[in-house]
């Protein structure tokens, strides 16, 4: 895989020895995540909402209704931004100024493209078994109507940031900080509670083993 | 308390009821949050960077290095969106279609001000309880040339849409669905692990109760 390329949108600002150029570190970031913060810019104003995501090779899927304004201007061409972030913890430092997250971050800059009709299904799918993988077993197929009322969008993975500060606990040693206070960190992750099933199916249907699954991979990343 | 004013930057357009316009709600997805997704328009794009925040009444607070760049055109009075996400769980219908996340989000539309010099250090604090309750108590005083070197904006929280779809398994009873798949919800929630200490903190130094709370705290809302 190439690297990602540093570009005036790419080149992390503060705290640049955090910077990964790695496409793996992107893509983890990505398989790890359920859901991105998408930015675009409406009426010269910035304007960011959680959607759900799925990559496809080289590129991250998303999807909204067709009578969205927000998908539409994205599909006519209005530049993104797209940002995931895993939150792993909070660095307890000796001074608050030291302080911080404990983060792994992405940032996705890109123009958009529509995802043509009769690619749309197979790019549905995909954006499925990213969020719900095996699911689409479980189910009854999509209905032509349910894929014409959507809108799949194609985010090239061109240029992109990401930031990990998730590494050790390091201090330098004559930073004058008295070692006498605690400073560590209070790891946070995400975990997936118990199935809860609706009251509408039918008594003793069980839990699928897809749903199962989306479970243990929460575990296995501790993120979604 | 007022409610949050329906504008045409706040008014949920997909989904509009899930929409909740009582400030209680948004300030109970801030108060629940430790981090914000703040974007920014920069040479007619979106960009859009994670950001820890604090709560100072009907105000939010957001700091970063005087350094930044980001953070200076905040400064100089460009537009900010500030999205915090909390996902609650995976919807499963029966149909992919049908199938959907479950999350609190607030978006919140704004021009900061920035905090004059008098009231950093105070506003810092604001930030650090939010952030890490009672660890000031802990660490050294902030010096003088760290205040100095932070900026610290104000975002007020006057235009905001809050939707929160994250209610009960709703089915309708005649959609013509098959009751014998089945369909539910996989509860998704944070949680904090064990306190890490660093391994130049002298032997023995317990871990403070401060980290304790913010692990009670993360442990109450499921958020982070």
């Amino acid at each position: 895989m190439t690297d990602l390329p540093l570009t005036t949108l790419t080149r992390v600002r503060r705290g640049a020895h955090h910077q990964r150029t790695d496409r793996a570190a992107l893509y983890d970031v990505i398989d790890t995540a359920l859901y991105a913060t998408l930015a675009i810019v409406r009426d010269d104003r910035p304007v960011a909402l959680p959607v759900g995501i799925g990559r496809d090779g080289d590129d991250l899927l998303v999807h909204g209704s067709t009578g969205s304004d927000f998908f539409r201007r994205i599909a006519e061409g209005a530049p993104v931004s797209l940002t995931i972030t895993h939150l792993m913890g909070l660095k307890y430092a000796r001074s608050l100024f030291d302080s911080s997250m404990r983060y792994r971050c992405a940032v996705v800059h890109a123009v958009a493209s529509v995802v043509p009709p009769e690619e749309k299904e197979a790019a549905l799918l995909t954006l499925s078994e990213h969020l719900m993988p095996g699911r689409s077993e479980d189910v009854r197929p999509m209905t032509a109507r349910e894929i014409a009322a959507t809108l799949v969008l194609r985010i090239p993975l061109a240029e992109a940031s990401v930031k990990d500060n998730a590494g050790s606990l390091v201090e330098v040693d004559d930073d004058g900080e008295d070692r006498s206070v605690w400073a560590g960190m209070l790891p946070l992750r995400v975990v997936a509670g118990d199935p809860v099933t609706s009251p509408q199916t039918v008594a003793g249907t069980p839990v699928p083993e897809s749903v199962r699954r989306a479970a243990r991979r929460v575990a296995a990343s501790g993120t979604a």
